[in-house]
């Protein structure tokens, strides 16, 4: 096993010597930093940056290590958070009644490939109960009846709650949540069928079609209460043509969600990923 | 040199028999097929189909073919147009200020690589002169003063119809053309530098920029009234990121706009490219 | 259900009138072309083509078809095989360690994605048995021992003559076929993780690792006696970075595996792929 | 125009505390750093940095920077260079008869695409002089004759350290360059035709078109003794099918070759690229 490592994730005003204050930071208490890699958005006017150093020989307990970069993230004005490679994240997977994306982030999880734990599915249809449950995974049947929206996400929130969840992925969940449930829940990626912002909303894949286009894409994002508007994570695209009808644009389609799907997860639970205002950093 | 051919691209409701009766029309007058490949698209109930033959050797001349054809295209209920290799189509590029379309085709044409005759460049700025003139080409500087589009417009189709224009290609001409435009000149491609749908109408690579997009695209289309909307013929993508200021995606889409346009002629100047409804099929 | 078709997959030498005369071959016995597409390799002077019709209203009874054409056939020199859309054929995939290319595959046989039955997975380990079994499969674990090698494909012969299979899959099997296996064994395909040509052989990602690629690939192909140098049927690729250590490469080669496999045998299970010399024409 | 920056490349063993010495260093003496980026090659034991920072403000003068640096340097065991960014590459491009790289490169030097000047084109043939010189470059016809090779190399190398040129550049340059001669001229870079280590040596678009491959490729490396075998910058691929000849191979290649070898030129010459051993670390 690698040993244990902390990553911080960090934005603040653009100023002279932010990458010495933070590396010596991290070099006077015995911190090996093995990996650092910044960016800074001019446009913005903000450094944006990410630093990983190994906890063996660091002279701060983990409790204390906030504590003690609290005040040097105040003197830069930045926002900035911290986590740690041996804390596994818990996510939970929403889903409804395609299979594709739930089954390869189960057995990427099982391959070892995903750094989290899955202790919970939560579906508004009960089709996929049998995968889930012989992975050992508590499978929650959600339904979602007109008129009980609000009922059916206090429900949703309580396992969220209950299950110490750190992260929502919408695996193909055909669902649109309220701004209270966006609002009250941990971090959300969904994955949206074409390649935002082309075909916003329901049926992209008809509506790819109808246009005629020679490719098409899928979108992971982070949900926020503008509905397909969220920072985007990764896309991918495939070339198509006029041989493809819908169900060749969907097949395809499906192929695509799934790999992009599972590159975002998979760099959000490595803390890949910094959001400001409505984009990324993806420090790849 | 090559013998040469001619090109049939037609449509027709689906129907038994068609591709006998076509290759049966051919054969019957001891045409050598050459090229033949069909799509039907069952969604519209519509047969589409390519075939290439052989002059050498067909009984008929060639002012005769479509006649002779003309009551078989009748009872099929088709639409149809022949072309024959041996008569170079004859192009006109118009182009603002940005040159790396323009300059891209002259050298395609230099090298070959189009099937075509440039006698003609316009431009709304005279600042491309010299690249075009030292290729032996006319260029005409038809400038675009506000409250005299209909004026310009009228110079440009005389220009069109003295040069006997087969097809106009927007190489980054900034004008919206106008519909009386639109219907009197012959076929028109151009080059959007987006992957349409995303990001129509204008500044889209700012647009893009904005939205935080991981991809951008180019899309060349043929141009109808409705802006940016017209049948698309060829798109491509290219990845970018978070280190990609909105001049860094003006750089990276060039490289892709000169790419599409000039592979999105190239396969309607070899005739490969059939319309049908705001869709095409491109016989690559 | 769809109504049932016949393709039938020709090559032979270019000559006058092959098209009309296909055609017209089907179109007297009341045959309706839903496909035709065509390609001459003027290179090798030969014709390729695949044309489906419907059965429906055809003439012929499925039996007396081959008779009907084979003198045809003959005339024009042609290899040709003719597929029928309602016999599904019977596929068995061979595994060793690895299953993300055997999940996959099950996956897309349970989606409707493939044109088969999988009534047999043959592995050299025991480690996949409940994945498969699970799945309503045989699973014949045969394990290859030093110096048993034509005891091990005798036994793997009869469980491909016991279930009639008509096509074996190589899903991540890391053993060498024997010639005499290949010789009489239906067709196999099997994924190379490259871009064959480049790192033929053991260790792939290894040698991309060392050889510094930015780009890594994989291959599906047919099976011929030469060490993956059989027919290329499909071939994909993904952006790699200095970041990626041989952990990286071979992760996400898996995805490129998995998909590059699946369109393989999707492709050739429609009968859209014609195999000559050691090329292929895939009718896409 | 930006203020001017200083940036080093540094390459050294692992070690604790690099980052924080680096970044100690530059900041003690008044550098704010714009751009930092590093990499740590686990299996090579190396750590690799690229860092950038403002001159404006910056205590040393120029002059003294290296010999400033230089003992901390010796202390961390690295190499390292250090490039301004008001320092303009002076850069030689070598082409033969094919002339679709060199005029990309031209136009992309008029475009401001390339932080460098181009004094000097090198050509064994003189069918590309007005091109050149229609630029204000000089151009070079030095003829290679049988059994001059020595010769004709001298007479390069003289020209070279006559303009004094930073980087060579091999834009279709058909001749194999002695070792002598790389190991006397600055750093040159090469466009190789396939997608490497696919095809290396000669006629590479022949050979894939005889492999039957799916997708070619382009490959931008550094040269060294070895033919082909030297650090890859970049590479890129397209899609290709039966319907293309080698013909079609060679024109789409030409595509991605002027596209891959212009990345790689620009990454280079805007001081991104870092090799060690036989593979480059892009920071791009």
């Amino acid at each position: 096993m690698k040993p244990a490592t902390a990553a911080i994730l960090l934005s603040c005003p653009e100023q002279p010597g932010v990458v010495a204050r933070l590396a010596g930071f991290l070099a006077s208490r015995g911190g090996n930093i093995t990996h650092s890699d910044n960016h800074t958005d001019f446009a913005a006017g903000l450094f944006l940056t990410r630093i990983e150093w190994q906890l063996d020989g660091f002279e701060l307990p983990r409790a204390e290590i906030p504590i003690a970069f609290a005040p040097l993230g105040a003197e830069l004005g930045a926002e900035w958070s911290i986590a740690y490679s041996d804390v596994i994240p818990r996510v939970a997977i929403f889903v409804s009644r395609q299979d594709h994306c739930l089954l390869d982030l189960l057995w990427r999880h099982r391959a070892g490939e995903l750094h989290a734990e899955i202790p919970l599915v939560v579906s508004n249809h009960d089709v996929l109960r049998s995968a889930v449950e012989r992975e050992g995974i508590e499978y929650a049947h959600v339904p979602v009846a007109r008129g009980s929206k609000q009922e059916t996400e206090e429900r949703e929130l309580r396992l969220l709650a209950d299950h110490r969840i750190d992260l929502v992925v919408l695996a193909k969940y055909m669902q649109v949540l309220s701004d209270d449930f966006i609002a009250r829940a941990p971090r959300v990626i969904n994955i949206h069928h074409s390649f935002l912002p082309a075909f916003v909303g329901g049926r992209p894949y008809h509506q790819a079609y109808d246009r005629g286009v020679k490719i098409i894409g899928a979108t992971a994002h982070f949900v926020t209460p503008e509905l397909d508007a969220g920072p985007i994570i990764e896309q991918d695209v495939a070339r198509v043509s006029h041989r493809d009808g819908v169900g060749d644009l969907i097949r395809n389609g499906k192929d695509l969600e799934r790999v992009v799907l599972a590159r975002a997860v998979r760099l959000h639970l490595r803390n890949r990923v910094l959001v400001y205002g409505n984009r990324t950093v993806v420090f790849a």
